[in-house]
């Protein structure tokens, strides 16, 4: 007989994550029962990994089990939440236990690094997709939205940018790089680091934020569109990895601007707030890079070498050819 | 240019369902922001419609968005919880605008009923899968778990069970009925009503409660997995609609307890609690059917005219052959 639903419920993810005490009821009834703090507004999200489109058949399943929450913390992180429960919503065409062991241990490592518990779910046959749901805390009337950026702000960003873009393109034997760039690169797409300090620690500082899924120029514009107004990007102060600029040489700050699955974080500041890091927050701030200005006129102005630049990109799209 | 992902959420999915008071921010930022009643425990689940697994390919669309927020709502009213706060996670294949219209048509038909609002989701390309999270609330200590049954306890179920079995049969031409019952049964399975106002009605009067999506036989085994003990079920009590009666004759029972899909209740009440429906739960609980009880002794006894009689079932199970 081959591993049953329960079984594998069971065994693999009842008590995956961390231990909350705020979880009343976790896997195992018709829905979790949960207690949310006072004094909070709950930050809730969702988002899917798919075979053929977010990943290729054969991709590692440990890697599947991060990203897949790890995408859903980057969201959270985005609006400065503090994560705390999931659901786990996973088709797969077939019970394969060393498969789900490997997702598990993948979901799990990341969760407990993040206090989040894993209180339900669903299991279910059907070409193997996983969709993650996450409910995060933040104090009434600080989340960072998308639509508080003003003309005069520097736009900032975490980590470094087109990474996750060059990977897939040496997994397709487009782009090709050494070894150790080669690593790094799948590294940085396979587990993703969502930003989730840095998230909290610009709570009060930044006046908008979004995570950069679909590549920093369609998420920037979305920004700009949801707070009216456009940008300058200064197309050398984009960080790049030397893995990248080694694979990419000139051309790598293109990769940065269109490539998706970076889950980092693109925020816009105040001046007179950025130069002011307090306390715990420092470390976190410390790691971003200004990138930019946000100005009343709309779109966004390219510079390189003090001169303004040329760059067509429409952003990733699922239904977008 | 084909439609874009931005404009199926902004022309279908923006402000779908219920208006509600207590969300702060809804579809269009990386997270939705909402705030929780004080004094309540959040129920919170997840439950996916799979083509090809829970649907057949050319279902209806707007019987498959009414679905796939019932079998969530059914969940809810088998924890006792009011509905709330739903996400959408959909993938298809194609941005096909009129199929998109009508699933949202029945998603949020069903939505405004029970006063949920979708405050978020995700689209993708990808097989037709429909994955729904959904929120909702219950006064601290009320809701109805699996774990509270007790020998002597009365079972009941809601509606009438087999339905939607019986339609599944119909669809794959091994059962023929006549065109007024194929009808009904056909809408029993395309347009499931959840029980959601006779799981608030039982608060405070069933000891167990669980939702029939895998068939009674299987789900009642739950419970009695939970609850630590057995029970008797009276076979002619199972409530039968006059269409399975006639499309199957003597055999419906067996259909009644094996067939899934039903988006009914199944629960447990103390005798001396069952005889004394006040107020207005009154006609929701007059609605129920009592069909045996439980008893110490494990497993389930089936009584058919006085005497034992055999049933064998495994239940549903997505990975077991």
């Amino acid at each position: 007989m081959a591993t049953s639903e329960t079984q594998i419920i069971q065994r693999f993810f009842r008590d995956l994550g961390a231990l909350r005490a705020d979880v009343v009821l976790g896997v195992g009834d018709d829905a979790a029962l949960l207690t949310a703090p006072a004094g909070m507004q709950l930050a809730m999200t969702t988002d899917a990994l798919v075979e053929g489109v977010h990943f290729r058949g054969g991709a590692p399943p440990r890697s599947l089990g991060h990203r897949a929450l790890a995408i859903n913390l980057s969201d959270l992180a985005a609006m400065g939440a503090t994560p705390a429960w999931a659901l786990l919503s996973l088709n797969m065409p077939q019970a394969d236990e060393a498969w789900v062991g490997e997702f598990a241990n993948g979901f799990g490592a990341l969760a407990r690094e993040y206090g989040v518990a894993l209180v339900g779910g669903n299991l279910s046959r059907g070409p193997l997709s996983i969709t993650v749901q996450l409910v995060g805390f933040v104090p009434h009337g600080t989340a960072l939205r998308r639509d508080g950026g003003r003309p005069g702000d520097d736009i900032y960003v975490s980590g470094t940018l087109g990474d996750a873009a060059a990977a897939l393109l040496l997994e397709r034997g487009e782009l090709s790089a050494t070894p150790p760039a080669q690593e790094f690169l799948r590294r940085r797409f396979e587990y993703p680091q969502p930003r989730v300090l840095q998230g909290l620690a610009l709570r009060g500082v930044a006046r908008a934020c979004i995570d950069i899924s679909d590549g920093l120029y369609a998420d920037l514009e979305r920004v700009l569109q949801a707070s009216g107004c456009g940008a300058v990007l200064e197309v050398e102060s984009l960080p790049l990895s030397p893995a990248l600029r080694e694979a990419l040489g000139e051309g790598a700050w293109r990769l940065a601007l269109a490539g998706g699955e970076d889950y980092e974080l693109c925020c816009c500041i105040a001046p007179a707030r950025a130069l002011k890091p307090a306390g715990a927050a420092v470390p976190y701030l410390e790691g971003l890079t200004r990138i930019g200005t946000l100005r009343s006129e709309p779109g966004i102005e390219l510079r390189l070498a003090n001169a303004v630049t040329q760059f067509s990109h429409s952003g990733f799209d699922h239904f977008r050819e």
